[in-house]
């Protein structure tokens, strides 16, 4: 009933997780986690027992900062900070730390709605400030990434924000949007949910966040890369946990940071290194997102509805035409060790997530086991 | 160099590890832990890839909830929260959902301080409200806790904030300090370096709230205990991830929570569970304590100047009389495999944190090194 997922045989009984976060990681990241679960490196403590002050804690937090800063490629003019509390209570940490940022100006940020997650990144700065909704998608039923040239972008905003991955209806930027370096704005990124599986453009962009439930690392820890002019700009209310200023001159030490998801998240950075980087993972992300799209397409019996040129890389979601296959979908798909396919309950259906740590494999079964269940159906 | 600890000598190199937090965990929840890494229940999936929606997490998650509320025999008028953020932005989210909770009244707490954490709970407070602070040991040296005949508590507070037990000067609560039922007002407890130690009196407490990584789990997890009644008072400005009446009412998963950090600490509740409880582990911590204190009160050599009616039975800093030997005691007690010593920057000298993994024979050991360091450097 159970086959060897996440590309290693030898670990018995793994799945093929699909789940859209917290999500699948790399087997040998997992391994080793559990080797050195009772004494990191022979050091006589688990990473988890580490005073964050000490040296065995700093030799892991700098290695995590320099490998991630060299996969994405981050300039010198940006911060990377390990913050608490996910993209959630980062939807409100944006704003707290920056929509009062432009002198002479009433707080105001402009939010491009493409999905739900979009939806509840406006809805939270509403509290900070005043929101002007730029470009949204909803009338479309979200199946979309809204043209550039058609966003009404304010003349006054301090931002404008976007979710470049909406996890739930699997639309994706792929490339991120040029705003005029002209207009006093700056783009701030809900980038969750495909974080480090293809490059990022920092010329476009000021402020990138994701929770690590994906493609970094366990839930609990979030990831803020920012630029370094805007870190002083943050509402008096700002907690001083979740001030960007202080957490960077901190080095991400403010308040007691957390030390084993970001071991974790080390550990997955040394994983994507092997796999030839950002470049290399973006190649075998396309090649699984091509090879399952494809089939979708080539089906009648599955659908995906998304607008192809948005199509998301790493959230697949698609119908049975005959919905009231799903449960028998499901419970077959589970029976072959492909877990945690059901959709959101927004959109219904099937989703299957392939971050990074999924492998062609994977993909390969899942389609393999989706002809068959259509064959059977007939 | 390195000795068998934490009660498990079978588990090579481990040491014995006083550090204040992060902290040493039981070797047999890590080894668990480790066992468990990358199938949990042989499900397929480590604890850390799976969906928080899932029955296997929902699981997880009721176990700890349950066992957490039976430890500490917990009102079911009082909810349990799992937050993140740890204590210092617990310092901004209390404030945040109390301070404006008596209508008709400016927003103000109380606030009881009694060394650094509760001075940094009250400079945070500050920002949503008028903090008028009821008594301080600062002038004192933080060496006892004010007598509550003393504090001068104000008529129209929301709140009065304590932390009872100071990690770094090692001064503790002995005893939940009772304020009027009638006053209006309400105790809140910053419980961090302590929770689990001993038994909580719910009846004189409206929240109770700690960091997990002293005597709960993993870094980047906080608990909030908190009386029902004290739910709905948040000022419009609290994020809503933070919001304890969402929360609440999500059964702490309105954001995805930090899942991994809940599975550990619900290993760490079933370990204390073996232990006979709160009160067994109680009567360790009492033990251990008075081993220690009693060796540096019959000692020439060391000294504690705590109020020994206050004494942390958590944190138990001392001093060498010739602090010029300290360097030379923390790098003999490294080679004897007792680690993280160093006492804080404010306080100086040495800090043995004893929380409730630090078993007794850790303790012996420690105070086995200190009798011979006397002796060899007479």
């Amino acid at each position: 009933m159970q086959i060897p997922g996440q590309g290693q045989p030898g670990a018995a009984g793994r799945l093929y997780n699909f789940s859209a976060g917290p999500s699948a990681l790399p087997a040998e990241v997992l391994q080793q986690a559990a080797d050195e679960m009772l004494s990191w490196h022979g050091c006589g403590m688990s990473v988890m027992e580490m005073s964050h002050r000490g040296k065995e804690f700093g030799s892991i937090l700098a290695q995590a900062f320099a490998d991630l800063r060299e996969l994405l490629a981050v300039p010198d003019n940006f911060r990377i900070l390990f913050m608490q509390g996910g993209a959630i209570a980062e939807n409100a940490i944006v704003p707290m730390n920056l929509i009062g940022r432009r002198a002479g100006f009433t707080p105001k940020a402009d939010y491009v709605v493409t999905g739900t997650w979009s939806i509840k990144s406006q809805e939270e700065a509403r509290k900070y400030g005043e929101v002007n909704i730029a470009a949204s998608t909803e009338a479309q039923g979200f199946l979309s990434i809204p043209p550039v040239a058609e966003w009404r972008l304010s003349d006054d905003a301090a931002y404008v924000h976007l979710c470049t991955n909406e996890t739930i209806v699997g639309v994706e930027y792929h490339e991120m949007p040029m705003i005029g370096q002209d207009s006093g704005s700056v783009v701030v990124a809900d980038a969750s949910s495909h974080i480090l599986s293809r490059p990022i453009d920092f010329s476009r962009v000021g402020v990138v966040y994701a929770g690590a439930q994906k493609n970094i690392g366990p839930a609990g820890l979030t990831l803020v890369i920012v630029r370094d002019d805007l870190l002083d700009h943050a509402l008096p209310i700002t907690p001083t946990a979740f001030n960007w200023r202080i957490v960077s001159d901190a080095d991400s030490m403010y308040n007691t940071p957390p030390t084993y998801a970001i071991y974790i998240a080390g550990l997955v950075f040394q994983w994507l290194k092997r796999q030839g980087g950002v470049a290399g993972i973006e190649r075998a992300n396309i090649a699984k997102a091509q090879l399952l799209y494809d089939y979708l397409d080539s089906s009648a019996f599955y659908v995906n509805r998304v607008d192809p040129a948005c199509r998301s890389r790493m959230n697949v979601p698609f119908q049975l035409r005959d919905a009231t296959r799903n449960d028998a979908f499901l419970e077959a798909a589970r029976a072959r060790g492909l877990v945690q396919l059901k959709g959101h309950k927004l959109v219904g259906g099937m989703r299957a997530s392939i971050y990074n740590a999924m492998p062609l494999a994977g993909v390969q079964a899942l389609i393999e086991f989706m002809r068959e269940f259509e064959r059977t159906s007939a």
